[in-house]
């Protein structure tokens, strides 16, 4: 049974409003609930409800809405999970971004290869590369994670197993992010607009496959046994997502005895 | 530049119809878009176009949904990709999954823990059990993932990071599986109807915090820049999600002196 | 071209901001948009900018949301346009509600039907029906509705051609309403939880044909040419909605010559 | 209590399958359920199942959806509910259609304005006008539809309520549709893609005001008591609609002794 220990994260809940907490020793929590002291937090389980108030471990999902400092408008995790999966990362993956904003898409991909893996992420923006950089150092398990305050320009020869893009303009850095990837390799967006959508659909038109665009929506319910319902009112939109994959077209060689593609 | 070789899985894509096929010499591909020897595809790049064939490497998502055989309703990868996350999994976490099913959700939940991670799952039904088996076999890039051929009792003292339950009525195995728990570790369920919410919603009134109750849309765009609109159908359905976490009630030691919680 | 006179209505719009006010001579309207003497506006014709202020002819819909004085959650106009179609109502129709509320869905019902129709509308409250009878007498422009300040238990006798049921359990309203009305006329419902749906199910196994329970979703768009995209947040529920049809089951009459149905 | 007569329309249901027919005496209705003589109806109620099928007087909505021949892709009726009423047409109304397609949207509008209202209702294509005319004789109630086979240039001074736009470009139109509205009156139009609501709305930037677009989803649910869920799948798009209205700016007199606008 894992403790709480000095200096360690706790997501405390108090009537649905959560808060990330650095349990310190000499430190109290003070809300509505009551003053909570750290210092009788320290040695016991997480996952305990004192008074009014839950203390739960912080999962991922909790350290990106209630912990990582916002200066921009953050890719939220539902978008973060399935961009994630859907680049195919795993254990030991390589993957680009260009536009880090806050780091909270940034954090997930790191968590999405693991130790083993490695995000290098570019910030033109002085203050969104400061404050994502702080947010790492912060919260980030592994030094998986490499930030770049410049412009994306291309990468050095390095070749990585997918790419995210969050800019304003994803189809002006497309070519250069292309040129960074293996072949096949996925290469996520995400845009705001429908008009957005269109231009990054023309670029894509060549050098790349399996586009996919499409948007996630979340639809929560209220937890009363007798009266399930959804909530009123939902978020209806962050973000659409867009999904490419490398592409390159194999000349088939002519003097080969047997044609690659025979007809049936 | 990572090239194709014998054995190894390919994503053939011909008009948007996508198929997974294991390389082998001295075999081919026989489509709509004519006969494809996969011997010509050897030594060759992923990520080409060859003829009306796209031929990708796949990424777990593909494996998923063209790879694994079903003989069940699986969990869909965008429901799966939400509770991995969802769950705080993270390389190395234990999870416990109660219903493999197919083996769809357990293999990205296998990923999602990485190859320092264990995913223990239980299947009652000797016929899911052997297929789950078989598309662990096939597709499992890491041995992390231990499939056990009962009904779901207990778990003899190991304690897990978090839980998922896909059974006809999680409310009958909830309780055994909280005790296979640590403090705080999240659990999540999906059903299919708004009775069984209910019912799950009761069994969650003691002994469990944070309670939500979700479902995901995905609505997906046709790919035509000049007329960009969501597709004519979509799914509408596939299942309601439930997540909470563990939670015990702190008894306040009276002798202490100082109240745990003073009034602010 | 219809002017504008003294003491009717008009839907004032500021900044997306919309005011229902009746035009009196000698009054004016203060807004943050400054002053504006409605003596001004007599003789002007509907459709006009005024400094800030744009002045149209309310339609329906903008006397529901912005005239009617609420006392109740009130059917919104996307449901009751829906409503008053798919119980087939149309001018002369006669339209038996019961749970009148703040006379909202009251209000459309009394437009489907026009001015040859007939509403008649149950209302148990003595404060909702005292509202709603205010609401009616101020805004309904045809005397086709009646309110009845009662419980609904019958209605001696009278035939309605569609009804609408807007209470907390219509099951137990549902068999009575059901005596009031033709064969075939359509039934609808609404209610807030899927529990609830259940309950009304159940009650429709006997004596009710071509049910079906959907939800209505508006999504809306900010309205930017060079920015297409949804607005951040929509209303994610106001009711499930139940449609059905008063059904008898006809015995075959044996001793006829030809059996009613012959198998192909 | 209504009868079944010679010669009138009937919804037959079968397992969940709509049929509309025409009752003839000497005819009979042949299907899996097997053959029903149309004389043996004759004479009983609407709202009857006999045998495997329920027969019920058709609504509105089961005329356009089951009775309508259709040429083009029609406006459904979630959507023309919706606009009828958003236009503000009541009995009475007068409201003018460019693009009456199949006449789906026209049937609704007819209904909307009732026995003393007007629909002029313009289609180029030979075709589909002539469809359209064939259904509105076929099963429109009152004459107060008049379609007119020929481009839509204009009204010749005719001046309506209100107006519907179902073209390719309603851009193209918009102006001269203008020209034949009331002051304030309500325009709806339909556009399958969001690049047209960005050419719409360009047009919209002078001379119209209160515009909102938005999008109807219907979500239906399966129909048993104990397993209340979605279908699995929905209709995911039919169309965007675009609702704005006529607005004028009206110049302010200077020489008026007080100002129209003056500061709070």
């Amino acid at each position: 049974m894992r403790k709480i220990e000095d200096n360690q994260l706790i997501l405390l809940i108090w009537r649905g409003r959560k808060y990330l907490k650095r349990v310190t020793l000499d430190q109290s929590f003070h809300g509505k609930g009551g003053m909570l002291r750290y210092s009788d937090l320290i040695g016991k389980p997480y996952g305990i409800r004192i008074g009014d108030y839950d203390i739960f471990e912080p999962t991922i999902e909790d350290i990106v809405m209630y912990g990582l400092k916002r200066e921009t408008q953050i890719v939220f995790p539902k978008e973060s999970f399935f961009i994630a999966f859907r680049l195919g990362l795993k254990n030991g993956s390589h993957v680009l971004e260009v536009g880090t904003g806050s780091g909270a898409n940034t954090y997930i991909l790191s968590h999405a290869v693991g130790p083993q893996g490695r995000v290098v992420s570019f910030e033109q923006e002085e203050r969104h590369f400061r404050n994502a950089k702080r947010n790492m150092e912060r919260y980030c398990e592994w030094g998986n994670v490499e930030l770049q305050h410049e412009e994306f320009t291309g990468c050095d020869g390095e070749e990585f197993d997918a790419a995210f893009i969050d800019v304003r303009e994803p189809s002006m850095v497309l070519g250069k992010v292309r040129e960074c990837l293996k072949g096949s390799a996925p290469i996520g967006m995400i845009v705001p607009t429908a008009n957005q959508i269109s231009d990054v659909l023309k670029t894509l038109e060549e050098g790349y496959g399996d586009t996919e665009v499409l948007e996630i929506l979340i639809r929560k319910y209220k937890t009363v046994a007798e009266r399930v319902r959804p909530t009123d009112r939902m978020i209806a939109h962050t973000g659409y997502l867009i999904f490419t994959r490398k592409l390159d077209i194999l000349e088939l060689e002519t003097t080969q005895s047997h044609p690659v593609i025979a007809d049936l």
